[in-house]
């Protein structure tokens, strides 16, 4: 809060920071007292806290500012809502097992491992042979968090190899199970730790799987994304919506993903609460009516292009010039990226430590047609924490085709259109007689086909084809029954499946990521460690702490707290029997950012001293006045620089701080 | 919110408001495009909003003001934490099956469905051969949400047969499956709707299962409650809280139950948002020091005592009476009761339908010891929305057996205690030569026993004993090895694990049941339906709504909108076509409070209209004024009376209202 501290802590003692989280229970491992369960985590009072103010500020940055229109659907999904958008085929990882003890792992993990740890070797070994070895290990912080425990041998490689390993780890998300095993081969890649050989990659789908119902018989999962069931409620969402586009929905929520082998704290989770955005717009055009408001704001970006040249210095430029230049698509895009940033930014991210990255074509999920993400540098390197991805049109056309529900926007023209289109036309008087029972399903068939499916149909439909109807029975039509044309249509209404912008945020990474961003120590002091939060983010506003556990203090404590209770205000007291400035400390390590002392002056003229806790400056005033300024510093409306400035600051030494 | 509004809806028109819920979106079935599934849904915009402002009010009522630790936890849950629950063996329900359809009922409500359509057709017989019949058809709403379609035959019953059914529909919830097996039998019950044979009733487990990890072998479940998370935290809950007691933890979030064939909408579904408080108190002093708070709150009890004697009718006591008298076991379940019924009546439940029930020794969970509902009247009949149980040290203890851990709380005694213990002592020499390998788990195994359980075992032992270890072998002791005695005890510390009084809302049913007691209709014209939520529950505080669509009304329209949202106010804007009147009906319909009217006036003096819902009366006033007077309204600093006898009412007629 107070801009007196400069937060430059790139390089941070990580075991110290777990210990504080874990000690202060931010967060621990779930079922813990039954020994934990990989990938799972309880959230303590601090934790909850913060992720709280995290989804409301959210919540008033996106819904509320953007009007968009919160949904909250079901968790469990039936099968086939997953079959259709492609998440029973395509959500899944690569796995292999160690042949020996059965230990599973994910297959690119381990082979990046691998070969990350014979460049080290190569790396270590050079420098032994006292070797002018380019460049300095790489920084901890410039890996994904995805290595497991490797020996590392200190070996020479070949130039040849090296640059090999290079290549393949600079496109490791490019290869498939069989790739993946064809690598395992080449290298003699075995288990990480335990050195045994491994399986043949196996894909694993990353769903939880249970059955809804008695019978057994309805299959389902638990939603790996909040998005399908903003999808389903399509229509619903375009009549709250008066017909008109564009508009949003947005979901806060769990969701779940079986990770074959969890490590990284809270970044690779096996639950996780995501905030997620549909913003459905026509895919004719993307340009988006508050644009002009932030086209000069700058962002820092790596494109898919500089990452291709392996360059990964960011480039920073005004999103209105990005757009225009194409290298971020289309204006709603662009718009999103910056309001991600300034969320981001509020809540407390460095922006020097914050980019956004496009991905690659080979890393794009099954959905989607273009993606940028928000990536905060961390301890672990830089994790994605925002998705932004432009899904097209294709979760709507496929829950269109496997339901037979029309999801489309309708729209007048001003003008008629007229264009040719490719139809189908069926002959009812021979079309029925000759397929009797058939004729449903084979219309139905061919009545759900596009327009260059239908191109494809007619040319092998020379005379007779069998085709296949929705009842899977094959069927034959001839060209009496059924014909396929090129027509003109004129029409006064024009028909679409709207295009999705989705920005998609992981709350449990951005929650670490910005304890990691929050977190120093002060100078001279290695164990008095802080957590500044924004005051907006500070789980816990206030600390109230008594001289001692003399009763005097006690009417003020409960007043006091009750005071700032009414405003809403979050305080804990603490009466232990440490000292005060060991209590400050312990204060200071949970990101508290105010504290009032109740000593024995309160006792006599109502005045308590209020602590901020970054500068450590305080000031002595009546209590109202200092539950006052405490209101004001809470809804932003007054900074600490402003308050030391109006009231004079206290100096009297602090006893054993 | 307008004191003038008086609701006594109980006799609502369910089918309307059915049809406006989901025209408006307040919720719909979850995967309706797909054809739905039973007992999920999805909650729209203004579900949404509703929901969150329920939420929010909780956090602040319970969490913030009682100083609550929250906590959120994972919902995956292994297979070993619900054993040791008893959620694996008797979280259960019984179930028949139509053995024609293979159709799946609860066996309970078939039972129940069966013999109510017996006592209606002995009702109408005796109404068609024009008796006098007691009492009248029982009002819809004086039933459970249970009962099935049943035919309804016109048949007189003996006077026995009708007592014997009455007596058993009293205490359906005490049958287990063979009881209801027996009367399936009797009374020759057959499948509803269908009238097929019905099988043998058979367990069925609620819970969703799942397996956790890409092996398969760890077996686990979706949380049938929130309240696990926070027992299973309890250590650090205790460290949190400066080891002292009474303290509370508190969790929202989903939980799950897999209903065997979901009815009633909202009421009984299989996915659903609970708000669970655990508050951990000695057992030994049960006292709340803010009981004298609230001890003459009048509440509306309905004792097991009265239940057991036919009388349904609710006894009206101050709170601190019931607990003087024993009714209400302890000053902190009091307490609790207490602060559920101002939370409920302050979302706007409607205090004269709702009544706090004592469970029947036979209907209380596996784990409870006491137990009081918050039960609230709807449409269909009283519905438990909040349990209010004393669940004993039941968890705690369970939990510290299964996994070896003390699950204690350590208090100093300023007098040392004295008293007397059946202890077991191990003579070392003898013990580990004789047992080897057999030493620890013998060891551990008499270590686990209760005082009572190694008395048990004293009775047996006489010479020699053979006994089961931890590692579930048998192994002989022998009294040289071993000896259980009786020994006095002289100690410092108080050992004990707490009780557990748990308030566990079911945000859902509440969610429900404040809708139905907020919808009426106004006079002389039942389409006129209105949400009479109060401002701080309704999803939207204020419509905009221009005069028509002339472009002179949007740069206000965007000004307004923006001036409320940088309040946090949340508006909707309706331009659509129709006209005021009919707009302002549909604001009363989805229950906002207020609506501001742009006309032309407003382009020459930028002055608007100011309407409120529930008495339809209006003001006008500048822009400012307005915005400033909502904002008073919804931060409750004002009410509609106080700003109507401070501004004159605008009476011109509204144009086709």
């Amino acid at each position: 809060m107070s801009s007196q501290v400069k937060l430059n802590n790139e390089k941070i003692d990580r075991a110290l920071l777990d210990s504080i989280l874990l000690k202060r229970f931010f967060y621990v491992a779930s079922f813990a007292l039954y020994g934990g369960v990989a990938g799972l985590y309880d959230y303590g009072p601090l934790g909850c806290s913060l992720q709280a103010n995290i989804l409301e500020l959210w919540r008033k940055h996106f819904v509320l500012e953007e009007d968009m229109m919160e949904l909250d659907c079901a968790i469990t999904t039936p099968h086939k809502v997953l079959e259709t958008s492609g998440h029973v085929a395509k959500f899944a990882d690569w796995m292999v097992k160690d042949t020996k003890t059965g230990d599973l792992f994910r297959a690119d993990h381990v082979v990046e491992g691998f070969l990350e740890a014979k460049l080290e070797g190569d790396r270590l070994y050079r420098l032994q042979q006292g070797e002018a070895v380019e460049g300095a290990a790489p920084p901890a912080g410039d890996k994904k968090p995805r290595k497991k425990k490797n020996t590392v041998v200190h070996e020479p490689l070949t130039e040849e190899v090296k640059a090999e390993i290079e290549f393949i780890l600079a496109q490791i998300d490019n290869y498939d199970g069989a790739g993946l095993g064809e690598l395992i081969k080449k290298y003699n890649i075995t288990s990480p730790e335990a050195n045994n050989p491994l399986s043949e990659p196996v894909a694993f789908n990353l769903m939880f799987d249970t059955s809804i119902g008695p019978s057994g018989n309805l299959k389902g999962y638990l939603r790996p994304e909040t998005a399908q069931g903003q999808f389903l409620n399509f229509k619903k969402l375009l009549e709250y919506s008066n017909e008109k586009l564009p508009f949003a929905s947005a979901q806060i929520g769990r969701s779940f993903r079986n990770e074959i082998s969890p490590r990284s704290g809270l970044l690779r989770v096996r639950e996780f609460t995501m905030a997620e955005i549909e913003h459905f717009v026509d895919p004719d055009n993307k340009n988006h009516s508050r644009f002009d408001e932030v086209k000069d704001y700058k962002l820092r970006l790596l494109s898919a292009e500089q990452q291709l040249k392996g360059i990964t210095e960011v480039t920073t430029i005004p999103i209105g010039e990005a757009v225009s230049s194409k290298l971020v698509d289309n204006e709603t895009l662009g718009y999103f990226l910056v309001r991600i940033h300034k969320f981001l930014t509020k809540i407390g991210i460095n922006p020097d430590r914050l980019r956004f990255r496009q991905h690659l074509n080979n890393e794009m999920a099954h959905y989607a047609c273009d993606c940028w993400d928000a990536e905060i540098h961390t301890s672990y390197g830089w994790i994605e924490c925002v998705g932004c991805a432009d899904r097209s049109a294709y979760d709507l056309t496929v829950h269109a085709k496997a339901t037979g529900q029309s999801l489309v926007v309708r729209e007048a023209l001003k003008e008629p259109l007229v264009y040719d289109q490719t139809k189908v036309e069926i002959n009812e008087k021979a079309f029925g007689p000759a397929l009797k029972k058939g004729a449903k399903p084979v219309r139905d068939y061919l009545l759900s086909l596009s327009e260059s499916e239908l191109e494809d149909l007619q040319k092998q439909f020379t005379d007779k084809l069998t085709v296949t109807g929705t009842d899977n029975q094959q069927y034959d039509i001839t060209t009496d029954m059924v014909s396929i044309k090129r027509v003109t249509v004129k029409t006064n209404i024009r028909e679409y499946v709207p295009s999705v912008i989705e920005p998609s945020f992981g709350i449990g990474r951005i929650f670490y990521s910005l304890i990691e961003h929050s977190f120093w120590s002060r100078e001279g002091d290695e164990q008095r460690s802080v957590l500044s939060f924004p005051i907006g983010m500070a789980p816990i506003k206030c600390t109230l702490l008594p001289l001692s556990n003399n009763e005097v203090f006690n009417p003020f404590i409960k007043t006091i707290g009750r005071q700032l209770r009414d405003h809403g205000i979050s305080t804990k007291t603490d009466d232990s029997s440490a000292s005060i400035g060991r209590r400050y400390a312990r204060n200071d390590e949970v990101g508290t950012p105010l504290a009032i002392t109740i000593d024995f002056q309160t006792v006599q003229d109502n005045t308590v001293t209020l602590r901020e806790r970054d500068s450590t400056k305080q000031i002595r005033q009546p209590v109202d006045v200092v539950v006052k300024i405490i209101k004001e510093l809470v809804e932003e409306s007054t900074t600490w620089e402003q308050v030391i400035s109006q009231y004079p600051l206290f100096t009297q030494q602090e006893v054993s701080e």
